[in-house]
């Protein structure tokens, strides 16, 4: 038997966000731990990179939590929600009606907290 | 002579992001320290709130760092960055052009990250 290869924190980051979110890689450079990728949900682009002390940028798993966190919203929270606890994250806050939205909360594998949801009402707001 | 208000690390990180970025509060609840506001810069929506274990919300300045930082789209990156700093952001990356951008990087005065840029090109790419 041979290992798997081993993959990076980065690439797994990435796997996760493309089978959880739907997330399309738009560019992708470097190798291994070290890639910088630019992902999209939707219109919403953002960066997966590695962490680093030059930068302050700090691993959530590092420090025990997470300076900020996402709203991603989506059509069905409930069911983004399922696929991201069955694929490795962590169920912060279970679907719920709150302040006007279908909102359910989730700590990723790799420690950055989205939230999901779906305005109940128009949104953006007018 | 009276000292003045002590105003709340929330409070003043709102005020910074009215003052500095053009943000319009949208909502806010709470007093002190342990309000909520929801903020908005154009249409991009973001909350601010006050760190918490219970929910794993670190404070940039407690852990050194941040675990994601926000690409702040803006037409002349150049005179925010200088607005922002003037109002006691910590310079991280002066204006510059760089992979098809005009960008520079802050540190905002509660320890959150920030680029502040402008593609050179089309936004969103095609």
């Amino acid at each position: 038997m041979t290992a798997p290869p081993r993959r990076s924190r980065s690439t797994e980051a990435v796997a996760f966000y493309q089978a959880t979110f739907g997330a399309i890689v738009l560019h992708r450079v470097g190798e291994g731990e070290d890639i910088v990728a630019q992902l999209a949900i939707g219109n919403a682009a953002f960066w997966v990179a590695r962490a680093g002390s030059a930068g302050q940028r700090v691993h959530p798993k590092a420090v025990g939590g997470a300076t900020g966190r996402t709203l991603l919203v989506v059509d069905d929270p409930d069911a983004v929600f399922g696929q991201a606890v069955t694929a490795g994250a962590t169920p912060t806050a279970q679907p719920a009606n709150e302040h006007g939205w279908r909102l359910a909360r989730i700590t990723d594998p790799s420690g950055h907290h989205w939230e999901i949801g779906r305005p109940l009402g128009a949104w953006p707001p007018p």
